[in-house]
């Protein structure tokens, strides 16, 4: 099969920040709390008016401003988010593609997870890539929280944050998409939901526990699939859900020097919080070569994958890219 | 890449309808029009207290009644709606797999599109599958409109019906699932939207008169992918979007002897249309051999695909079957 890989990512976070200190008295939750256990200080907020789609469009604009895509090079558009325009119809991708006056020749559509979405659309839009004899995909991530965030709900007023990210996906990519372990536990589908008021509710002790103690065998099993040893790992980027579960999860692998919670100043972005740290984690540390990506939540659902760098040298990469 | 095919189809319809007949004064809708424009006499209705992930579960307790599928067979569950359980989180696809008890091991996500969701999934499915070496994937799609719909909205009102079919794609499926022509208008995004009263809208002639001019150039382009001719097709399977959009694409193409209008006593039922047509289809015609499948809607989206039944012999299929 024709292989893929991760190109460049282009970002966008909204300027404006919801200050998490400023709320702790006002629900009960200590600075202690906020620094240990969610361990998010800010949390990104867009504006108002600004929609899913439109924070798509920006993630798609610093793509392209940084890699010199086109949209004439474009065969696909994938959407990953929760929180789309109105109530979904019609998809975001759609929304996107009209924004940017996309051509028809284009195929665009959404997929619907939360958190574990990012490695679980990697392996969606490559096999799709794959399948169709597709040069360059667009995958972004885009599900704003805020919109359905209960500022009174101690649970989940302090982590969430909103961003968006846009991945090219390419058969140059440097960063080559390898085998994927993918789970799911529809047992705990209701541990993370919304409710009939479109309120997100979350037994946040149940979701962590259920994480620790799953995600590290996900991260086993796809080194198993990629024939990666652990010590070949520079760097194991964990979904950004909370301070803690990313140093519970790193020290459950007992490899706490390899993975990173890098989220304080956005918050949980959802799908994005992997987009966003891989791109900040490859220009802070430019000789990683191998790194596992491993994402998980609403479902409960999860996915774990290994991207290297291609050894040939040859990168198609700009310098304003990874 | 590894070869996959449709191997079986489970549907559910409910069993309640709507008359049409009885709403036509009322909408002042004439008895022609129903008839002859939209051609549904009448539409299938869930009850209330169903929702889609019940609708998805019984499509694919029909599917594991004719297939003998196992769930410890299962790699991949994807589920295709737009009209998901409450506000789409969790996805439908971690509530079916909740409600059926499925192992953790199974991959499953949401893909979020309308009336061309069929023959895109198709595609995900299969490059998904291929990219993760997987033998068996259930492909749902459930979407009831019933949900959306509002009664007094002649543009809408006497359309849509609610049903669900679970596909079984694998590797020994006998009908081969080709190369697809996609496209996206997202300039025409807003002729098919959920207003902020989570109302559907609808701008049906401008979709109609879209979609005669889009899909036959689409059914052409798959043609030729395909290098199959036009005498070579069995049937074109449109999407049963009404009677008066099937005649005036299968008129355009040429070929109303290959195109059918059967939707009429469930209603167009979204991207469950062609699955329940193409079940009917084969039953009726056991020598069709090359079928191309042609879905279009919300977005607007389309995609057309040709589908050939293996002629090495040796069905897995057991008699109860496609």
């Amino acid at each position: 099969m024709q292989d893929y890989g991760i190109h460049d990512i282009g970002i966008y976070i909204p300027k404006a920040r919801l200050v998490c200190a400023e709320h702790g008295d006002r629900l009960g939750m200590s600075a202690e709390t906020l620094a240990l256990r969610t361990g998010f200080d800010r949390l990104a907020r867009k504006s108002p008016s600004e929609d899913t789609s439109d924070m798509a469009c920006r993630a798609i604009m610093a793509l392209i401003d940084s890699s010199n895509l086109t949209p004439e090079d474009v065969d696909c558009l994938v959407v990953v988010t929760q929180n789309p325009d109105g109530y979904g119809v019609p998809q975001v991708s759609a929304l996107v593609h009209g924004k940017l006056n996309w051509p028809e020749s284009i195929a665009a559509f959404d997929l619907s997870l939360g958190c574990s979405g990012y490695v679980y659309a990697l392996s969606v839009i490559r096999g799709f890539m794959a399948s169709n004899g597709h040069r360059h995909g667009v995958l972004v991530t885009a599900d704003p929280y805020s919109k359905i965030v209960d500022v009174d709900d101690r649970g989940t007023a302090m982590i969430f944050g909103d961003a968006a990210a846009a991945t090219l996906v390419s058969t140059v990519g440097p960063w080559r998409i390898g085998q994927t372990d993918f789970g799911t536990s529809g047992a705990g589908a209701s541990h993370i939901h919304v409710n009939s008021q479109r309120m997100l509710r979350m037994n946040g002790g149940a979701v962590a526990r259920y994480c620790i103690r799953t995600v590290p065998a996900s991260v086993m099993r796809a080194l198993a699939k990629n024939r990666v040893a652990m010590d070949d790992l520079d760097h194991i980027l964990l979904h950004q859900g909370s301070r803690y579960i990313v140093e519970s999860i790193g020290a459950e692998l007992g490899a706490t020097d390899k993975t990173f919670f890098m989220a304080g100043s956005v918050g949980n972005t959802s799908s994005s919080s992997i987009p966003l740290a891989l791109k900040q984690l490859i220009s802070s540390h430019p000789d990683a070569r191998t790194i596992a990506l491993s994402s998980f939540g609403v479902g409960l659902s999860w996915a774990t994958t290994v991207i290297e760098r291609s050894r040939d040298g040859g990168s198609p990469l700009r310098p304003t890219g990874l």
